[in-house]
């Protein structure tokens, strides 16, 4: 990937940094990475040990680049792409904009990996949610189709960008103070609170990001028989997503198999040992990259079904490590 | 109720002072309650405006009282039962201790109040989850007889007492701070976490409190036949709990018929206006007695499910005020 030149848009973004920081990570030189900003052009920003400059996304020219690793919101990810199209870049977008769209790959590495070398031009990077959720399935996955996805989230506020972590950094800091709390990326307060609402409304009463679940799941899957009934929820975490899980599969599965698919999973770490503590935590799985998976167990009585845990880093696993590995899958 | 003498046992703690608050509220006088405890005799506990003394539990003559509400462990309700019962008052204990034998009633008002009145001296106040669970489920269930329930909580760490509470806070400053965070009361940092294990370990990977919704929701309905997949999670809210419930009953179910159910149900607040944001959150149901509920939606395709999200005060419909309405059932 060496001769790879990269350009993060929306690089000063929470996702957008964390692009860099995996880029650089895994190897890449500084100078083979364009920092692509909007208000920001102009500063520098962290990458590695050094600093690079931010560039006016504006005036760039895109066809100096042979990736664009997009970090930016729906809107600006359409207004850019056929600049970055015409430009002759791989586009890795991950904003919503692309994502439903035919001809338009959306990929989770480690389960549509083929999908990636179809694209033509713009390859999707999935909801982080969704992203995290397969990542843990993809073992079961593997040994029986999944049928029947039952999801309840514990969703990070860094999901909202950085602001939302500056949110409730000051929001934990005015309720210690006796203050009253400010409310400005969340609809209420979220500190020391739940919020069963993310995104907008949808059909029947679901969330867009509760869809985005079922929509992209079947897409990723490649199947469109596969049911997720998704509750999506904020919770007063930093960075690190977690979700509950209960699967039905095409046969009943034992739970020793499921382990075992999970530890064979590339991107999975499988964490269950209840007699030393062991499960999943948003703790656990901030700053990395795998998606933590435990609590692994039958459902109760007859159905056959698997109930599980899972945790990934929002930031990297969710967004910005999804979109590296694509690239990385396109490169080869 | 006015001529009813009641005991708390373990009034010092979280549960027993909100048992010696909804008391007073529903207008008993002071003189009326007697508050027991073990290191906390001698002193004294507010009981509305007035303050009341700690009487020793060890030494207390339970003859004295009509009722005793017990709040201490199941350890120390083993303890007491006897002289409580040969003392001839009737013994509402919030403990583990009886919930599951034989001859001991285990009530939600609302749900099965004719088994309140079959007591033989003990009724159990069931788990605060399961109380919360089912009390959001209770309309659903008198409009067709619910088979099976998905459960997955946001528990609040007064779940663990008002320990649990000083731990978070103390973590939270911790964390502001820059310092390292002390956990007693928690096996993990609950202060900007989440913790998918509450209670000790059970049967097929689960955990006891998991397993207490399904044990003591069968013993409520009246029915072997249901079934609970539930996995519960500690989350960094003070008192209220919140649960993200799919149920799937005799027949399908319409939105509409769900939200006149839960309306026409005596301890829950229909909460659930998505054109308003209005929807469940711990941060309202904090200090109220009802189960606040909504997001009522169908579950994709085809199976006829309900999911809905429900938030009650742990300490209060989960465990007091429940006791007391378990009280006023015996005492009419």
């Amino acid at each position: 990937m060496s001769k790879a030149k990269v350009a993060v848009l929306g690089a000063s973004g929470a996702v957008g940094r964390e692009m860099i920081n995996v880029l650089v990570e895994r190897g890449m030189r500084t100078d083979e990475i364009v920092a692509l900003g909007g208000k920001s052009a102009g500063k520098s920003i962290d990458a590695g040990d050094n600093r690079i400059e931010i560039f006016s996304a504006e005036k760039f020219d895109f066809s100096r680049v042979k990736y664009v690793l997009g970090a930016v919101s729906a809107e600006l990810s359409r207004k850019y792409s056929p600049k970055i199209l015409s430009g002759g870049a791989v586009y890795i977008d991950n904003s919503s904009a692309f994502r439903l769209d035919d001809g338009v790959p959306l990929v989770v590495p480690g389960i549509n990996d083929d999908d990636a070398l179809l694209h033509r031009g713009i390859i999707a990077n999935p909801n982080c949610s969704t992203i995290i959720a397969l990542t843990a399935l993809a073992g079961i996955n593997r040994i029986s189709q999944i049928n029947e996805v039952i999801a309840v989230t514990y969703q990070a506020v860094s999901g909202a960008g950085a602001e939302g972590m500056t949110e409730l950094r000051a929001q934990t800091e005015a309720l210690l103070r006796g203050e009253e709390t400010v409310c400005r990326v969340f609809p209420h307060r979220i500190a020391e609170n739940v919020i069963p609402w993310i995104g907008s409304k949808s059909e029947g009463g679901y969330t867009d990001e509760e869809m985005k679940m079922q929509n992209e799941g079947r897409k990723i899957f490649g199947r469109d028989n596969v049911t997720f009934n998704c509750t999506c929820v904020r919770v007063p975490v930093m960075r690190s997503h977690s979700i509950a899980l209960s699967v039905f599969c095409d046969r009943s599965l034992n739970v020793r198999e499921v382990k075992d698919a999970v530890r064979q999973t590339k991107r999975c770490l499988l964490f269950d040992d209840i007699e030393r503590g062991e499960y999943p935590m948003p703790m656990l799985s901030s700053g990395r990259d795998e998606v933590f998976v435990g609590r692994i167990r039958n459902t109760p009585e007859g159905r056959g079904g698997i109930a599980l845990f899972c945790c990934g880093d929002q930031l990297r696993r969710g967004a910005a490590t999804n979109a590296v590995d694509i690239m990385e899958l396109v490169e080869k």
